[in-house]
């Protein structure tokens, strides 16, 4: 029950097609820093992502959209509003939501906050160690938005926040773990300039909320995200010259890439 | 009357040329996930943006501006309060100002905004064929921010809104249409991956706005800014592996064209 | 006693490396056309940058930040209630902050504003000329939020607001001046295009904040900041087509340089 199962990349292959063939719409409710990365990032693998922020059309949004994500990373009073406003709705209309709980447990207001939000059944969550470990209630203490500690720290933390909360728990790093408290998936890879570019991070919680909305298997969901990040993160590492490079050619590869290049990648 | 004449590129080529010796000042009220690209596509053209975005100032900037943008994209109250301000403050001092009216007719909320903003006589409103039918309301449902529709069968709507507002109206997509509800313009050309950035059609209504500060006839103006839009998207098309790298090639583009260039692609 | 020194990127060089040796975490409450860019100079240059954004929030996190960005590009009442107790936490704490007074003398309430935040000790301030004699008190007139003169007509001004504020000012142009109001570096070089490209002024200035964290010679943290940036661009200028790869390639500039460089440019 507690054993780690490595990634298949041939069972996720179809679900990258799947997702370039429904262009589903995504409602992200996501931080300041990252819009336009996260909405470029959502374009490249088919999706159509549409930013509507005010408490006032973010729950008839969310009952229209394919997925709904909410990233706390710039959180303030109007977009809490917004956000409770929209989960609400996502959960009443079947909606499936993603969080991202950037830098929670460093912050004791938005840590709060995601622990309310908590209660609104998530499909999936998406973070690093810190974040999940704060998230789960044992121990905390990231620095800023970047984890302390490495992705294996936080499995088991990862397991009792699944089963706790019902949602597929990604937490992610050089290792990527992605569980539902009883199967959980292992992906080794990526590249280290992932971690130099603002938003990679974000984006493959958005990616994760985008997959919610066409494989009803949430660890299959959350993992081909994971997986399509990390190798889009090595494809763009093999052309480019430093961070600003890397980040252009990340998104190329996102685009570019097909369910092929994963089940080659973790045959 | 109803007829539609063919852009010529020649008759634009002074505009271009014009926009980048004048360098006039744009006033952005944009969505949160556009403003850099705005921005940079503003400077590639010579023009000089400034997102000035509190209720506090939106006023007075907007009389010295040399054009006013106003784009609903991510609405919210104090946003629709700094447009009110900015609008009127334009209107009492002579700026022209521009409307993109992002997913008018998808939400309630800002639908009745846009409705109300169309009161203060906008100088251009460029939207896609969704939008413009929802504006001038025939017909609606567009998806998230894309249209369901083509260009052409927002024709007649647009020459509606033309003459039931007084703006000149931009219906942009495959093919763009440009009138003020007596003439009209045709331009075809561009590239699909326009339309796999996001903020590029925010962008164009950027460079609408800035040509509306020097070029007075407003067909004229909102015309030429379509038309570089479509240029450079053929330009970055050509060096571009992928939506990453054409935006980064969009950008040059839009700072390397002239108007000769315009008047080389469409004679 | 004003007397103007050259640069000495030998003397600069190992603050670089210190700087990329600690990964200062740097708290900005930036404008927001720029936050991703800030965001990406700032992980370029081996920074931790972190937007937080909240009233609720910018206080606690300011105390145990490396250093504290306030830039008024884009102010709003809720911003600048953030600012607020965020500076006045930086000062308690001891967090060094900087100051980018962005189109101040402008419009009316930011210039109100910058003036109150003058008072809480900022240990940098960075604008153009315009921005400077504006803070500074003598004359003011930008246009938007460019200068409308030359850096060295700032320079009186410069060492006069260094005096008043006990803050380090860089006024920054064609040539830098950054002055504590005794002594006074002087930084030729740069390239063009850096006016080009949205922020980078204001990426400067988040690089003056994280220089400011690791570096207690505060003339010499500013002037490190700016020479890296004139360097970066000076850089980016040899591979770049247009404005958009040029942005590409400065982030990958400043990612690659090194003390040594400096060292080499500035000798």
């Amino acid at each position: 029950m507690n054993q780690v199962t490595a990634f298949s990349g041939r069972l996720a292959a179809p679900h990258l097609d799947r997702l370039r063939a429904a262009q589903p719409l995504v409602h992200c409710l996501t931080n300041s820093v990252v819009t336009a990365f996260n909405a470029n990032a959502l374009l490249a693998v088919g999706a159509a992502p549409a930013m509507v922020v005010a408490p006032e059309e973010a729950g008839p949004f969310a009952a229209i959209a394919g997925a709904l994500l909410v990233n706390v990373g710039t959180l303030t009073a109007e977009q809490a509003s917004a956000m409770r406003v929209a989960v609400a709705s996502a959960r009443q209309a079947g909606t499936p939501w993603t969080l991202d709980p950037v830098a929670v447990g460093v912050l004791a207001w938005r840590t709060a906050f995601c622990h309310e939000l908590l209660a609104q059944r998530p499909r999936a969550i998406r973070g690093n160690a810190s974040e999940i470990m704060a998230l789960a209630g044992v121990a905390a203490g990231g620095r800023g938005v970047d984890s302390l500690v490495g992705s294996e720290a936080a499995l088991a933390a990862a397991r009792q926040l699944a089963e706790a909360s019902g949602a597929v728990v990604a937490v992610t790093g050089a290792t990527d773990f992605i569980t539902d408290g009883r199967q959980t998936l292992a992906i080794a890879g990526g590249d280290a300039r992932l971690q130099q570019v603002t938003g990679t991070g974000c984006s493959l919680s958005a990616l994760v909320a985008a997959f919610t909305a066409c494989v009803p298997d949430g660890v299959q969901a959350a993992a081909t995200a994971c997986a399509l990040m990390k190798l889009a993160g090595e494809t763009a590492a093999r052309t480019s010259q430093g961070p600003g490079s890397f980040a252009v050619a990340l998104v190329d590869a996102l685009a570019n890439l097909r369910g092929d290049d994963l089940a080659a990648r973790w045959p």
